[in-house]
């Protein structure tokens, strides 16, 4: 097919819309290792983990067998009324940069909750629900994901309980008022609604808290109330799963047009959006049927993938979660208070961790600066307001298309651009004012994080 | 075509897209009545326009009788980047009402600018830059239409400079950051860059600003430098011209599942959402072809249509613009200040104006709470945070739907939904603290506006 005919948008109809998940651990010879119970460093098994999460996504997260899972019909009647997401051709970017390369984003900012962050969302909420379950807790930093998860709930009728970091909280008032509007209940963490949260008051009054101790509420408040559970919406398996609604239907489009990506560009935070993005193209890797080049990118303030240590660790600052093995900066790591945006956590997904150790992709660090200098070149010729989580990918796409300008190779890029900035704008103020710091962990400062990762025989650090 | 095979969203392909702009003047037995000049009470001619606007866009304003437009191809490769904007059928909402209604929205809030005020911004920019112009300059408000026009001039490399209202600049610091984001220079109103903003800062030192001197201050920025011209993003026959590729894209989204819908809902401002939604349906009216229930919704707290005078009056506070004959509350009228996002225009497009007063549409004001109400009952189900703005014409969608379910009746409803409402969660905020009046002006309170409605022979209010 000729290039002209590529339109600027790729639309998937909805009878060509993904009807299953893609599960790439099946395709995994390495697996990714299991969970550990911290206290007896045994696999967590279901009946552990059943307490805290909802039945059918324990099955999820410990499925490393079926390669497909279907999508309940639900769920796909929820993808619809924001799904498919567009395909788009970035010719106008192309042509700004003079670049031979062929760029390509999947945009997944264009419904309310603003990120990818809704396609598992609305599966967890879909699960609790299918359980009888009255509610789910969770926590959120930034608020993308709590966001989210209050549209999912709101639309299966169910109480949504988001432990928001009290800075957020009260920095970000927008993002808030966003969550009541779709009926959630917002509660500042700590607080003083759970015994953690008020231990915490306790010891430290004025505290504007942290991502840590709002899992710590969240967890504390779903095991502790008859008919909840409680949810997350990165690094698990599960979550990776849902969101492989990303990949498939991007290479569905691909596909509609006969284009075969050479680069694949994904920002990795907690690793939801790069994994979902990069699986179905790993796997095809890993069965021996295409070859790409996938690149993680990760801010240079928080690089565990290039910076990390392949170990045992916890998920949580609190400790109340299982361990996983994981590229972790150690839990206790916190990045400058000046990053903007998420990609804030201190480790990455299990799946990631284990295909980026296997040499299946490349990760690179990007600092603050650079980052949105690419997201305002992106902004102005191509309309969109990049989230800055997303614009790490954007900066990546850019230099390899800058790359083919010097080489004159037509390569073909494609990123995730994972959402939209609305709510990040003042982390925009900053750059334009020229008061953004591109603060890099010393190695010392790193050496600090790694000496809380849990130490027993077989993850030893040092 | 059965009804199962309506997808959630209809998507037109690109090729389906309009090329021509609708004309609905050319239809019109009635014409609007001509800008007048307000010395000489004379109708305005080309050569007194072209020194405030763009020379290709005074003939479009004068243009009043050539149906179709073409729209040219640069304009056409702009709008390819986030149009077509799907259709969307409301199936979660019309199963929340239990409504035997069909509810279709044409959605306008999927691009960064937030609202559908992009389609004209885009138009104006390239027409300006084809004169070979520097820059344009504009006022803005709430801040929909800067921010159009920011990505408008930055796509097409124009200096853009928008006078904001003082205290929407303070108050709406993320609005001015998305303006700078994409390069536009956002100036407080009043300002010392101009005679009459120094003026008025010296009479009120303290003001807060007021649409009608960041429209002064607009007019003479553009007329006062060399290669400028001031652009307006509604009220003006050429922004009702490009705002038709929503009903364009409506009816041929529409036609492609023989659907014929029975009432056309829309919310009114000065009227550019309105008047691009219902041109191409009044057409059809007009020439006798089909008829539409066309429904024109406005806030009570500025009710233009429903309590307003048809007579000429000034476009603006400050006095500096021509007359025009239209349905007004007098360019002196304020809203109350409580009154939450746009939709603050003392007068109507005179397009708009003419239809109305021909009896060729019907209009409705609705009060603030109950736009909320069905604001946040429409995004729980459909997913998309409205505008304020947009919402105007949701509450009255759910209002006949809910009729249907009175009678039986199985109506096909369309509404435009004209933007998103990220930037306007203090409203939100406001209503959900059960903090949002709903004043309605009084009597009295019209009167004073109707006051400074100018008195010539013909043009008698009292």
């Amino acid at each position: 097919m000729s290039e002209k005919k590529i339109p600027y948008k790729i639309y998937l109809e909805e009878s060509e819309m993904p009807k299953q998940w893609y599960n790439v651990r099946a395709d995994m010879k390495n697996k990714p290792e299991p969970l550990l119970n911290p206290g007896t460093l045994k696999p967590m098994s279901f009946e552990e983990l059943q307490g805290v999460f909802c039945d059918e996504l324990v099955r999820q997260e410990l499925n490393d067998t079926d390669a497909y899972i279907d999508i309940p019909e639900e769920i796909r009647n929820f993808y619809k009324m924001y799904r498919p997401a567009p395909l788009v051709r970035a010719y106008c970017l192309e042509k700004k940069l003079g670049t031979p390369a062929k760029i390509y984003y999947k945009f997944e900012g264009n419904n309310t909750s603003g990120s990818h962050k809704l396609n598992s969302a609305i599966a967890q909420a879909y699960y609790a629900k299918e359980q009888g379950l009255k509610g789910v807790t969770t926590e959120t930093g930034a608020g993308q994901w709590g966001t989210a998860l209050s549209m999912a709930c709101s639309y299966f009728d169910l109480d949504c309980r988001v432990y928001m970091v009290k800075v957020s909280y009260e920095q970000k008032p927008f993002r808030r008022e966003v969550m009541r509007t779709y009926g959630a209940k917002v509660t500042p963490s700590p607080s003083d609604t759970t015994n953690v949260g008020r231990k915490i008051l306790e010891e430290f009054p004025g505290t504007g808290g942290s991502l840590g101790c709002a899992i710590s509420e969240a967890v504390e408040a779903a095991t502790g109330m008859e008919g909840y559970r409680y949810v997350l919406g990165s690094v698990l398996s599960q979550v990776l799963l849902h969101q492989s609604i990303i990949g498939e239907e991007t290479k569905a489009a691909f596909k509609k047009y006969d284009i075969k990506p050479d680069i694949i560009i994904g920002c990795a935070g907690g690793g939801s959006n790069l994994g979902g993005l990069i699986s179905p193209f790993v796997g095809e890797k890993l069965r021996g049927e295409a070859d790409y080049r996938i690149i993680a990118v990760e801010p240079a303030s928080c690089p565990s993938l290039t910076r990390g240590k392949y170990v045992y660790d916890f998920c949580d600052t609190g400790k109340v979660c299982p361990l996983a093995k994981m590229y972790t900066l150690g839990s206790g790591f916190m990045p400058a208070p000046n990053h903007a945006g998420g990609l804030r956590y201190h480790g990455m997904s299990s799946v990631v961790s284990r295909l980026y150790h296997d040499g299946l992709l490349e990760a690179v660090a990007v600092e603050q600066t650079s980052v949105f200098e690419a997201a305002e070149q992106f902004a102005r010729v191509e309309g969109i307001l990049p989230a800055p989580e997303s614009s790490h990918a954007i900066k990546v796409a850019i230099d390899e298309a800058l790359k083919c300008k010097e080489t004159g190779e037509e390569k073909t890029i494609v990123f995730g651009l994972t959402g939209t900035g609305y709510f990040d704008m003042v982390a925009y103020e900053k750059f334009h004012n020229g008061e953004m710091s591109d603060y890099v962990p010393s190695d010392e400062d790193l050496a600090k994080g790694f000496a809380g990762i849990p130490s027993f025989p077989g993850n030893e650090v040092f």
